[in-house]
């Protein structure tokens, strides 16, 4: 490749060749990184600080100029961008909800950036549109929904999701607001428990509310909403998330009795289901969000539990017609009404979005390729590892967990605490000194590249672990080889 | 691959071998389709109503079942949904402001998939989000803001973009929005022209302004904002937005003329440059966003008219600090300050998103692989080809063109005549038969599967043709094609 530029490629007269030759290079490198995620001896990360990889890397450099670089140049690009990343799939890459690497879902996607279009318009995207329609179908049934009923679409990401259920619920009652705009609404206040997930409080912020109408109910140790305190507070009261999964402890909220909250202050309610929806689809762990048929909206992230490639959110609404009344605008060059085809399939007015990324092709294909009884195995999996993280940790020495009883989800949090810390008296000291523990194994794990695990502090409790298994690639070994790695890089501290 | 599922795939156990093989037979159907996107003898589609995909065509079936099917059916799968696809990078492809198949950004696409990573922090994303923060800074330079300096992030697209746009103003002039919300500040007045994008409107429901608080200014036959308009408003006026190359007639709004009314009243400027920023890249064409130097934050979609694979959307902001106080709520478990690295560079919090798609590495290979020049000589070839276009058909029997003058971006908007309209006295009857014609070209089209064109009504005209060139495999031989084309099939109308 090394004679030819981008000007060479298709559409270029005779580009065909050189073409075929710089994809099929790009899919060896590709593939290549495939086979090294799922390697064990292979590194989860070769860290560099941001000032390293800006100064440029033997033959990398991140700056933009005004000529073409050679496609050779464009391959090393390739192979650095990867060399200097983060194998997000590798069986030792707990850190964040979203991990692993579907093999299936990765093809789809390559499908999905091949045929590059956009979901706004079923003239465009006939069958994206149409897989669209069945998968959410096919998730309201799951939720239990009659007969699958409802609305909903898939947006960039839980946050945005979640931003739909709020902005829709407005709709529903304050309808007026949308020409009006939030002053023809008394003051509308929305609740949510304290370990909820920081986008309800975006939503609120953005879409007019304020953060200070958002009320945070208190919640137990195990987090769930006091569902008493709802009804303590004044004002108007429109919306109530409840959590099934939260984002640090994995708990849920117990939807019953919010949702009888709700229907007795005709109230909302949207479970925030992005990290724990997938546990739908176990038969075993569904029971956890037991009382989600009552929600009024459900925002759940098939790119987290379900282990679907980034991005991958759908928000689901019980009523039909709400979504589309909140966020329609009819823009006449494209949606008209005088197409051929039946205009229902053009579904880009519900969203807020104009042009939307084709998301539903990977989740479709991997539902076709596992079956819902895929889901249920991975998820149940997923489920046994951090039980048995669970009690392999739970009376060991030098490790304290973070809140009594059996995690919900699969988010542990723990401290490990260096024998040094281990027979302090209980105080500001070692407090101090247990805050830095986590974020200094942090440090070394990500400076030796062997596993990579997230931590933070909450409410008063010091920096702590927080374990999530969603990576398929995952056993029992790489949660032995986590613990270890803590015990050895921080059994000194 | 007959005797293979998921389960025999990576991670599973000697799952090396069926996974490169299942990848490799993946590519073969995505690189046939990519030569075939290429070559015109092929069709732009293969036109289906939406009950025909539904009932099922031979051996594609689109619902999803509880038991796993056969990699050599999901290959199956993969197949016919590009079959019945849409062919986007087809040389005759008209139909979207985003068209072509850039073989770079596709590569790009591939890798970012495969890497399946998420933007919010340096942690898990090190290189990505270096390239975003130079590719911003190389944005602003071009811009016209001194030392490009100033903030900005890559958004799910222009709408989401232009929503940006609205939130950071509001939260510029009435930062007490954010925590007590549109109750706390007056009535607030935005501004924009009538041909706008529908987004604006989307942003002043979604954000609490309400659609009656933006005001849609007139616009002249080119669809200028007529600047002194701005100024007759009452309320309290804090935001205007500029398009620089509208959706339908691709018209750009004087920039430095409505700068200078921002500046007396002390309103936000923004510039839609979702279609028209691209046309920065040429020296030739930059002269029509004149002033944009002047905004305080532009929308500009390299998705769009740079060629750069969906979705590619940046929203830039004049200064710094504002979209980040807007919008941070500090989650203690993504943006812990204890990190061992420079932590400005965890850039998620000043999104409204929480995960968030990497957007910007195909941007970044391409702007690689072509250079600056490369993008400029892109533009200047489509601007070229519309010229082609308007000379050929201004003068034409049976055209009529939407709008006086030459078109400033690629959008020729006309109508087709055919020879029994175009000798109709001017009239109800003859705009009621000439409304008709595109639809019915329109769908005859389809049908054939040719070409495609997008077409819609504007204001009180009828249904015109709106043809747009953004992809960089049309060639005057394919604008010939299209006009043959629509007389072949409107002539008998």
């Amino acid at each position: 490749m090394l004679q030819f530029f981008t000007l060479d490629l298709l559409p270029a007269k005779n580009g065909e060749e050189p073409t075929m030759q710089f994809l099929l290079e790009v899919v060896d490198i590709l593939t290549n990184y495939v086979r090294k995620t799922f390697d064990r001896s292979t590194k989860v990360l070769d860290f560099h600080h941001p000032h390293q990889l800006l100064e440029g890397m033997e033959g990398f450099n991140l700056e933009l100029s005004d000529q073409p670089e050679s496609l050779e140049q464009i391959l090393v690009d390739c192979r650095d961008t990867l060399k200097y990343g983060v194998r997000t799939g590798h069986p030792r890459f707990f850190n964040q909800l979203s991990t692993g690497l579907d093999i299936i879902g990765l093809a789809g996607e390559w499908l999905t950036s091949t045929a590059n279009t956009n979901m706004f318009t079923y003239e465009i995207a006939p069958v994206f549109v149409l897989m669209e329609q069945l998968t959410l179908k096919k998730m309201r049934e799951i939720i239990g929904w009659p007969d699958g009923e409802g609305d909903g679409i898939f947006s960039p990401g839980g946050a945005i999701s979640n931003m739909y259920s709020v902005m829709t619920a407005r709709y529903k009652f304050f309808p007026e607001v949308k020409t009006k705009g939030m002053t023809a609404a008394p003051r509308l206040v929305l609740f949510t428990s304290e370990h909820s997930h920081y986008s309800i409080k975006k939503a609120s912020a953005a879409l007019g509310f304020g953060t200070e109408n958002l009320i945070l109910l208190s919640t137990d140790e195990r987090t769930h909403i006091h569902s008493d305190g709802l009804c303590l507070q004044g004002c108007v009261p429109m919306f109530v998330n409840a959590t099934a999964g939260s984002t640090v402890y994995g708990a849920f909220d117990p939807i019953h009795e919010i949702a009888d909250i709700c229907e007795k202050y005709n109230m909302w309610l949207h479970v925030d289901g992005a990290w724990g929806g997938g546990l739908l689809m176990s038969r075993k762990h569904r029971h956890k969000l037991r009382g989600v048929e009552r929600a009024n909206s459900v925002t759940w992230n098939p790119h987290k539990m379900m282990g679907v490639p980034l991005q991958c959110s759908a928000i689901l609404v019980r009523e039909r017609g709400v979504l589309s009344g909140c966020n329609s605008m009819c823009a006449g060059y494209l949606f008209q009404p005088d197409k051929q085809y039946d205009v229902s399939y053009d579904t880009g007015d519900k969203a807020i979005q104009c042009g939307r990324h084709v998301d539903i092709f990977k989740f479709w294909l991997m539902w076709k390729a596992k079956g819902t009884i895929g889901f249920e195995h991975h998820i149940d999996k997923c489920l046994d590892l951090s039980h048995y993280l669970y009690t392999k940790i739970r009376d060991r020495e030098g490790y304290q967990m973070v809140f009594e009883g059996e995690p919900q989800h699969t988010n542990v949090c723990f401290w490990y605490l260096p024998p040094g810390i281990r027979d302090m008296p209980d105080g500001q000291e070692r407090r101090d000194r247990l805050h830095k523990v986590a974020p200094k194994i942090k440090a070394l794990m990500m400076e030796s590249g062997t596993t990579m695990v997230g931590y933070q502090p909450q409410g008063d409790k010091v920096n702590f672990f927080r374990m999530v298994i969603s990576n398929p690639a995952a056993t029992r070994s790489d949660i032995d080889f986590l613990t270890d790695e803590i015990e050895r890089l921080g059994h000194d501290l």
